[in-house]
């Protein structure tokens, strides 16, 4: 139905949602207006009502009551998307989980918790303190667990722990109609059936709500090391990834930042680091030792590679400087050009592919109006492009992302490594996935008959 | 249609199989009864025809085919299955792959091969010597990579490496009519659309037919180290594995054998262990040092929780036939009631409850007339029960299975961790997933509208 012809029908979902929601249920501009968009310049799209749900139960009414009233929903967590995934683009129900925030559960022996999707990343980390366990899949924004489950996220160390396809065990989903499934179970492994909790991870909301989450915890190392080293070379730093992976042994985190990202940071978070393509490594182990016995061989590594020497962040509160300075290199990138607009590109190719595809992408940009800069997880064959642009450079930017897609298509890899697709990269799916696609839509279509639940989202119709 | 209508089907589907498959489609007597079933004492189902295809586009041929003649399709790999899953219930065609079994590509520096669906593991491995890489995912039996995709497979090395879930990186697959597609990009991670890859890895068969995989690889590990402790009781030997995983720097490999079950494998590979609950270690590291330093530490453990010792196994031959026992254990057993029917149950439950499970389970063993045997993915939370009948005891193993599951699911665990459903365990998933095996029939039907794709696994209808 059309928006003008919707009005009666949210009318009468208001008062049928005000009736168990309260005041937690609006249609107020300023939600509407904040609940439009998420972190990207990708088109906003206002919402005609946002709740906000208490549980798993108060979910499923909603979306029973927005099936009755065939309105769209879309869910919303902390509204980090990079792709436009929270977007109400044809308006409907924004679903704001943030008020579902609570650990249900945390088992250290099983090292295992079961969380409200609203919780974010550092909620959770927070009250796992004194465990002894953590969640280490960081996408850099303080998203909620629901959204990084959503989109599929990962983040800086994900080349040892996974993304968040291999953290999550199992979910609570609220269906098209309102059912309540779970999946899963609480054992680490199953072969009994097909494999729900993995196909609602990463389908960005458009074929159920996720209203809980068990994950996987990690064992807090016992010992860690950080050190940072410049390179000549883009390929020698990547050369250097590669063959660090390989000892199998690998480090936490391996993250790659290209010397205009280098200089960005130093301005941003006071920092001094040599103006040449860089690399951040930790390592975590069970003793100094052991550690610090990988970390050495990494160092030779690096050397054998151009690499101009490791330096080791020795104390709590460096280390502590040089990752904060890594997760603030969005907002380093943006300070090059205050008030500009940024349009964050994503790709994965295999790491045999990932120098060619840095180094051909860096030529591209020498190309362009804009200024932008590399960061990567390139222990995993991610990076990302950071745009700056002013807003009639946007279309000189799609194009760019237009050719990156393809040569990374080109190489074997994906358009997007852990940010989704949302409707910023539609556009991308047939020529990644061909027939498959039509595999995917055949999947939405059963399961989301009426293309309510996060429409206009990963894919076409 | 039933068996009898379908009489001038299969003659019409063999006339124009003979066409391109030439001698590589058969209706003979022999290899019908050899494709009717796999290594479980499930009720056997014999196959029409049986095709041997050597490509995808042969493999789309056949299922085109079958297709147009609305034919069952069952995929066959080693036939190696313990839950009935290659038996072609309702006839029709039986795919055997074994002959597609070529290494199609093998990338070093990306960690990743490429295989066609009926090479066996060992052949997998055989080809991945000298490029210091190999395929840990070892279920036990030599399956074809295809079935272990197809039954999410794992075994002993899934505690460190992950199950066929995390090592599958993308597919080629014959839809039900006839379609291939290519799931998965060979980027370690992608966040693009929903996740096929791994909604066909654990579909045994039923959405359609895996013909090439691409998997992860991984370094051979620079050291090892091997060991075996006797307990003196089962709750101190999981106290033990529990303490080990929370390291953090776990073992590749902690394998548990009951009394009896070590005192069948004494006399079937001829070793002199202690006849007590044991478990067996594998520590892979990148140094001897750092690989002792964890075992030392598992050494320590297992003291406090009633070890009696940890027995290195320094030569590389005597780790050899270590392990070998553990592989034959499945033979070792079953030697200890010759001739006998063999039902192997394979719950796993949250690591937490696994003592309680275990000791629960040899209780409720106490009190039936069938011997059996405990060995366990113990890392996992998996269990195997090998109980050892005679015909008239089926019945009665069965009623023990339906316990066990129960005990499982009670616990918060799921009824096979590694085996798959087959048709032996498709009663407990109702109780499993609840609502949820409502989904999994939407997709089934979606996918798969006339139930042709290895009817009878699964899922009921």
């Amino acid at each position: 139905m059309t928006r003008a012809a919707a009005g009666p029908a949210i009318d009468q979902a208001l008062t049928e949602l005000r009736d168990f929601l309260g005041d937690r249920v609006t249609a107020s501009g300023a939600a509407r207006q904040h609940h439009s968009h998420g972190e990207s310049s990708h088109k906003a799209g206002l919402p005609d009502l946002v709740c906000f749900p208490h549980n798993t139960g108060e979910v499923s009414r909603i979306v029973e009551i927005s099936a009755r009233h065939r309105l769209p929903m879309v869910p919303f967590g902390a509204g980090t998307s990079l792709e436009g995934g929270v977007n109400a683009l044809h308006g409907g129900i924004s679903i704001d989980m943030r008020q579902m925030n609570r650990v249900l559960r945390v088992s250290v022996e099983d090292m295992d918790a079961t969380v409200e999707a609203g919780i974010s990343r550092s909620q959770l980390v927070k009250a796992l303190e004194n465990t002894g366990l953590t969640f280490f899949i960081d996408p850099g924004a303080d998203a909620t667990i629901g959204g990084m489950a959503s989109t599929r996220a990962s983040g800086t160390t994900a080349v040892k722990y996974g993304t968040m396809r291999d953290n999550v065990l199992g979910l609570t989903v609220v269906l098209a109609d309102g059912r309540v499934i779970h999946t899963g179970t609480r054992a680490r492994k199953s072969s009994a059936g097909y494999d729900l909790t993995r196909l609602f991870v990463g389908a960005e909301g458009t074929l159920g709500v996720i209203t809980e989450v068990t994950l996987r915890l990690h064992a807090l190392p016992e010992a860690l090391a950080v050190a940072v080293c410049a390179f000549a070379s883009i390929e020698g730093a990547v050369r250097t990834v590669i063959e660090v992976v390989q000892l199998g042994v690998g480090p936490a985190r391996i993250e790659f930042m290209d010397d205009r990202l280098v200089e960005a940071v130093n301005r941003y978070s006071k920092l001094d680091l040599a103006v040449q393509p860089t690399l951040l490594f930790e390592f975590h182990g069970l003793s100094q030792a052991s550690v610090e016995e990988t970390a050495r061989l990494a160092e030779r590594l690096a050397a054998e590679h151009g690499g101009l020497g490791f330096h080791w962040e020795t104390t709590a509160a460096g280390r502590e400087r040089l990752w904060q300075a890594r997760h603030d290199v969005y907002y380093a990138a943006r300070s090059l050009r205050p008030g500009c607009e940024c349009l964050t590109t994503d790709v994965c190719v295999p790491i045999s592919r990932l120098a060619d595809c840095m180094v051909e992408t860096r030529a591209d940009l020498d190309g362009v109006s804009f200024p932008a800069t590399i960061v990567g997880h390139v222990g995993d064959g991610n990076f990302h492009v950071q745009c700056l642009l002013a807003p009639e450079q946007e279309e000189e930017a799609e194009a760019f992302s237009d050719r990156l897609v393809k040569r990374a298509h080109s190489m074997g890899g994906t358009c997007t490594g852990e940010h989704g697709v949302g409707f910023g990269k539609i556009r991308y799916l047939e020529a990644e996935h061909g027939e498959a696609l039509e595999v995917m839509r055949a999947i939405k279509r059963v399961l989301d008959p009426e293309n309510r639940m996060n429409p206009g989202k990963v894919l076409d119709f």
